[in-house]
């Protein structure tokens, strides 16, 4: 019943803890590549699956119309660290459909991360809506109302067409149900829909390869997933997982990460796509995941291969940076199919 | 093979993420009133032996020679969040030994909570060892050696006599051996040893009730005990687990978190400890499953137990304040001995 253990953290001699989780890699077609754990889990994907509902925005125009490249796009698809540039561009994008802040829905937060947050707390007394991880999404949802003249107003609610239209696409690409029975409310208020990982895959394999989507539909998705690939600081921002990962292989892994340890991915050479949920949420876990699992699927490049292994891989070090630990993936990510 | 799933993260009508843990409670003769999951596997305490650890301060007589009352003792016993109280406390106690910060062989690091975090970004340039959520116990540990005569200097080392005494006390207290082959490396530099969680717990069940330990050591340790109980915000912070645990029934809670997911804890009156951990290391767990099984354990008392309840099963809210899920332990937290 139990997904099995592909992540243990050691210290000393000794494994301290332990993640489960399970992993699916699909092609195009929907065939399984690999699979480790219950992949028909029906699994929130969380901001995992931020790539393709910033579909209505470049499907609408409202992109082109703005004059939006690879930086917004990426922008659109991003949890982001809400550092200084994060921010600013969130605004231009706003400011782009005549909006501003003020029209922002996700709430606001501090900083993850430390060394932003720091920097936050010096310089503002707040943060604003614009902070939040989510402001890019948002601001690519409001452009993508706006432009087709709709009032953005309430565009967070599981009713407004714009989310009906999130709903269409994501049902299209995943080829799963979205509706109220399998919907929860993110953290940033709008809906999030548990679907199988495998479907979850399945979606961002269609993405990739253009297979089983309109003309269209294929053209928009390799646009956004070519610009998180040329501008991984604005998937997410500096020293982050997605932005790492992204960074290794410059056009040629896509990843994004999601709440509650979900993490998504792409290898476009390979027409492959992952989706992968630690079942206790951790973030540390899914990261060591999916480089495991993209070093793996990229083993031919010794090069590449090794450094995704070194990021599944790594020492942990205490204040005194002396080495008390690792985490490390087990072989269950290395079974062959 | 696998722990029981203990605490479960909901959203919308889902279970999101799973938490698998074990737990058991003893009393003084180390006879089980409640165990679920592996509780014979070797684990690291963590800081949540921190009580056990500041054996030496009392015992040696450092502590009544410096005037050290509750606040002391339970900073001796903390993971303090670093605020600007615990630091001048610490502070005050390395003086009292004629020590300052230059001693403490911690390291430093920003708190690990928002709101003191951001205060201490607008405050200080950068943490010092005094803000090491550790700092009480080093200052303790200095305190205790300086105070028989010795030479701080290397006080974290395996090979110091103040670590071979921490050794000795743990292993009259847990019974089980204390050596190089089950130790690791603390975040703070100390060594920290993998025990069985049942021997973990009678460990804590000895010092609530004086059991099988000598009549000074049972003195000394009833009076750490009661210090952190009287003092709750000193051996964590504010709104953290071990305070509000420990504020729900004043003098009738003893509680102690420790990193990766441990939780120790005891009940006095009904002379039972508690040891836990969650199989991921996961904080939020631990803390749910602490707060289940004390309230499990002080079920007599409706109104203890309600609130240690909504600890234990909480709802979590979004940016916009919106429920978005829940945290809750799972019944086999309640399952009859």
């Amino acid at each position: 019943m139990s997904n099995p253990v592909l992540v243990e953290v050691t210290r000393g001699n000794r494994v301290e803890s332990r993640h489960r989780g399970a992993v699916i890699v699909v092609d195009g077609a929907g065939r399984t590549v690999f699979a480790v754990g219950d992949v028909d889990h029906a699994t929130f994907p969380r901001s995992a699956c931020k790539a393709m509902q910033a579909l209505p925005l470049v499907e609408s125009g409202a992109a082109d119309a703005y004059g939006f490249g690879n930086r917004e796009l990426a922008l659109a698809s991003s949890s982001h660290s809400g550092e200084p540039e994060h921010a600013a561009l969130a605004a231009a994008m706003l400011k782009a459909a005549g909006r501003s802040e003020a029209d922002l829905e996700c709430g606001a937060h501090w900083s993850f991360e430390q060394k932003v947050l720091n920097n936050q707390a010096r310089t503002l007394e707040r943060p604003t809506a614009l902070h939040n991880n989510c402001s890019g999404k948002h601001s690519g949802f409001i452009c993508a109302v706006c432009h087709s003249g709709r009032d953005p107003k309430g565009y967070v609610a599981y009713e407004h067409p714009l989310q009906a239209e999130i709903r269409d696409v994501m049902a299209d690409l995943t080829g799963s149900p979205l509706d109220r029975d399998n919907c929860g409310t993110d953290g940033c208020s709008i809906p999030t829909y548990a679907v199988p990982l495998k479907s979850l895959a399945h979606g961002f394999a269609k993405m990739t390869t253009g297979q089983g989507i309109g003309t269209e539909r294929a053209k928009a998705s390799r646009r956004i997933m070519e610009a998180c690939m040329a501008e991984p600081f604005f998937v997410a921002g500096t020293d982050r997982a997605c932005t790492r990962l992204m960074k290794v292989a410059p056009g040629r892994i896509f990843a994004k990460t999601g709440a509650e340890g979900v993490f998504c991915a792409a290898v476009p050479e390979l027409g492959y796509a992952v989706a992968l949920k630690c079942d206790d949420g951790a973030t540390r876990a899914a990261e060591s995941m999916v480089a495991g699992i993209l070093a793996r699927l990229l083993a031919e490049d010794a090069d590449v291969s090794a450094q995704l292994l070194e990021m599944a891989n790594h020492t942990m070090r205490n204040w005194n940076g002396m080495e008390v630990g690792r985490v490390e993936i087990t072989d269950a990510l290395f079974v062959p199919v």
